[in-house]
Parts: structure tokens; sequence; C-alpha cells
């Protein structure tokens, strides 16, 4: 992919229904802010702490749960993307 | 299972009344907010601190307490979960 | 008691008025804020600071002044209880 | 006396007209908040900054000015005192 | 160029539709808060993380995106600019 | 001087327009907040930073510019002082 | 010149039209906020970062951009001058 997100950015590709992993997280309709399942695309270098550069958690290839919020809209090679920070993610589907 | 959670983050299965440890803890009705008892199923890996890593003190299996409006509800494996904060919780049951 | 604070929070059981220390502290009914008596039941591990463990200052046993509206009601073994963070304690009765 | 201050909380005792310093400090009457006499009573064994205990600057029996609004009402001991945080008090009169 | 940005701040020329990268990235109309494609002219030192400098993620001549309403506009050798920070921007276009 | 401010609190004598420095500085009429002309009477023993203490940069016999609503006025040995913290300065007087 | 800035302040000479640097910064007129071309007279002796003090990165003479309500108004040897801090600059026109 031809973008490289800055510190602890990181491109989300929101996955649709069908993608979902079988068997796996449904959202349920009741849910006060419902989470989303996205695919990491791309990640940034990370973020500093106490002077240090942290990696992110989360690399390209994993599938994610995000708030349904998070993030701006990109289209980068003509693919509807997102751009969040590694904390509006809640955590990896393995 | 099969999520992960990220940074301090747990996942954790809320209680029934049937669950609830005998003898151990009731939420009285007249509390301004009334904590709910669960069992954390995931941990994430911990939060930075100047730096350094801290493990959480939470493990999963631990029966806690946790305010009632703590978390984010998600369906994983059919069952209803919840991802909260380990700051979130009050304590652990023993 | 079979209930383990996390952190800096403090499991508190709050004094009536005949458990009060004699002679000792009296609230004045005109206080904006009264502070309330109560007894230590258990403490956490203690809070983090630039990435050390601090201890807590007081401990189970401990009579203590805390504000009216500190702290978060739960009954454990069928006791009325409050769980509160440390720095809710303004001292401590010697 | 006996009440330990926790922290950076100190206990101060109001200054009436007659018991303030003579020549000394005079509030005027049209100061936007008008800062207190008072007499320190108890102090905490102080505050921590970067990971160091930092004691307090002031010490028991010191004479100081203190924000109108500042502290708590207590009654220890049959009197009526205050507990304030050290950053409260603007200084020691000598 | 005859500018000098301070700190994390960065000087970014704003292309327009035809100087897009071919085939690359289409901000959607719908997008809540569209980022902009532009060029880095200048960029400033860094910023200071725990007492080291750290130097800025983009140099001069990167393509980057934007949020929309990022940075001040300014007129530097009678073309239109913009000096925004480094958390401005999003990530580079490779 | 019998008073000894805390921390950064600097105690400061507001000067009349004779006492002002001659040829020195004035403060146009038309400032949005204007700054006030005063003496450094008394000064802490300074703030701490990251663990260590910083002194203050200005001294007893500093004369000064500070913001006209800056501390709080105190009346020391009969004379009406101002108490404010280092940060409330804009600079010395040479 | 008689006033020497604390910590990050810098005293700043707003330019007029005919000083401004020729062929150079031209501030649109539609810009929200719009920049102001200065010239430095004056700098503190830094700001403080974890412990250490950080020199600041003007210095006297350097013509600068800052923010148009940046600062405050003051009459130093009857000029018209203005007091900021280094963070309200923009960058320096070389």
């Amino acid at each position: 992919m031809n973008f490289r997100p800055l510190h602890d950015r990181v491109v989300v590709r929101r996955l649709t229904a069908e993608e979902k992993s079988k068997g796996g997280i449904i959202i349920p309709d009741t849910a006060k802010e419902k989470p989303q399942e996205g695919e990491v695309v791309a990640v940034g270098p990370g973020a500093r702490d106490a002077g240090k550069l942290v990696e992110l958690d989360v690399k390209a290839g994993d599938k994610i749960l995000f708030g349904k919020w998070s993030g701006t809209e990109v289209k980068i090679d003509g693919e509807e993307l997102l751009i969040m920070k590694e904390s509006d993610i809640m955590g990896v589907i393995a």
C-alpha cells in the first residue's frame, strides 16, 4: 500500500458482514456504541513514551474491533479506508 | 477465547444472580452507582508507566466488581461480553 | 475479608455515632462537606508513581476521616461497606 | 494531637483577631479573596514528586496565611480545625 | 525557502486536484472531516519529549494527508502556504 | 520582612506612578490587560520540576512587570502588598 | 534594552508594512487568524523540560511570524512592544 501512517496511527479496512470471522464476534444491536470489525492495512512506527519509541501492538493483517465513530475516512487506491489511532482499537480477533 | 484485548483492556463476563458468590457480595438497591459482579475472561498485556510495561493486577478467572456503566458490549463466540479498562475494576472477590 | 481492592483503592466501614472515638472528632453540623469517620477494612497494593509502586499510607484497622460523598457502596458478606481511593481519605485518627 | 493527616494535608487552627500577630498582617476589607491567618497544628508526611517523597515546607506551630475558602472544617478533641492541602497555604509569618 | 518553522511546526503547500498522485488517494465527499493532500515545504527541528529533541517524521518534499481545518494560512514569497503542527498530519503518501 | 512565601510564590509591592523607573516602561491605556510595575519584596524557595528544586529567577529588590489582576492582596506590617506566583511575572526591568 | 523577560517569554517589536521583508511574507486578508510579522528584541533564558533548562530557538534580531492576538502590549523606553511566549511564535523568516 502506498500510504505510511505517522506515529501511532493505523489504517483500517472496514469488514463487511460477509467477511466477518465465522462463528465469531457479533455486535449486539442494543449496544450503546457498537464496535466494528476491521482489518489492519498499515501501521505507524509507534508512539513515544518517556523518551522511547514504543511499537504498536497491532500489525498489518490483524482483525480488530474498534469503536463505531473512530477514525477518519479516506480513499486510497480507490478503496475506502479509515485512519485511526491505536488507542481506538479495543483488541485483536485471534 | 479467540479475542486478545490491547493494552490495559479486560474482557469481562457479567455474572447473573445465580452465579454470584454465595454469602458473598450483594449490591444494595440504594447505591448511587451499583457495582456489578463479573468474571475476567481475558486481559491485555498491560499499560505503560514511565516507559515500562506494567502488567495488569487481574487475570482470567478472577471474580471482580466493576461499575454498572463500565465497558462496551460485544458478542464473542455467541456470548455477550464486556470490554473495559482495568481502571474500571474496583477489586477482586477472593 | 474475601475482597481484595485494586491499586490505590481502600475498603472502608462507616462508623456509627456510638463507635466513634470518645472525646474525639465531632463533625460540625455547619460544615460545607461534612467528613465522616470510618475504619479501614482492606487496602490495595498501592498506586504507581514514575514507574514505582508506592504503598498506601493507611492499613486495615486504621480509623480515618473521609469526605461524605466519597466512595461507592457495596455489600460484602452481608455488611454495607464503601470502596474509595486513598486520596479521598483526609487523615488517620491516632 | 490525635490526628495524622495524609500526604500533603495540613491541619490548621484558624486564628481569631486577638490571637493575630501584633503589628503584623491585616487583611484589607476590599480584597477579592481575603486570606486568613492560622496556626499549623499537624502536617502530613509530604507529597510525591517524580517518585520521591518531598517533605512539606510548613511544620506544627507555624503561623500561616491561607485562602478564605480553603480546607474542610472538622472538630478534633472538641476544637474546630481545618484540613487543607499545603498548596492552599501562601506563606509563613516569621 | 526563506522561512524556518519552530519546534514541531511544518510548512505545507496545499495540492490542487491536478497535482494529486495519480490513481492515488481520493477524499470521499461524504467524509465528516475531509483530509487534504499537501506537500511538505519546510520542517522545524522537532519537539521535546522527556528532555530529548525528537526529530519530525516528515521531511521537505513528502506528500502528506492532513485535516481540512488544520494550520494557519500565510503567504511566503508570493505563494499561499500553511503552517501546522506535525500532529495535524495523518500520514505520508509513498 | 516577617513573611516567608512558600514554593514559587513572590511578595510584590505595587509601584505608584512616581516610583516608576524614569524614561522607563509606560503601560499604554489601550492595552487589553495592562501589566503593572512592582518591586519584589520576598521570594519563596522555588518550585519542583522532575524531583529537583528550581530556584526562582527573581529576587528581592527586582523591579518587575506583572499582570494587572495577578496575586492576592494582603497587608503586612501595615503595608498593602501582593502575593503571586512567579509565573505571573513577565520580566525584570534592568 | 532595559527589560529582561523571564523563562520562555520573548519581547517582540511589531513590524509595520514598510519594514517587512521585501518580496517576502504577505499575510492574506482572508486568513482566519492572520499571523503578524515582528522582530525579536529580547528573549528569556528558556523553559524547563524534565528538569533541564532548554534555551529558546529564537534570538534578538530574528524576524518572526506570530499569531495576531498573541502577547501583551507594553511600552518600554517609549516604544510599544509585545511580551509573548515562544510557543506563540510560528517561525523565523530567514
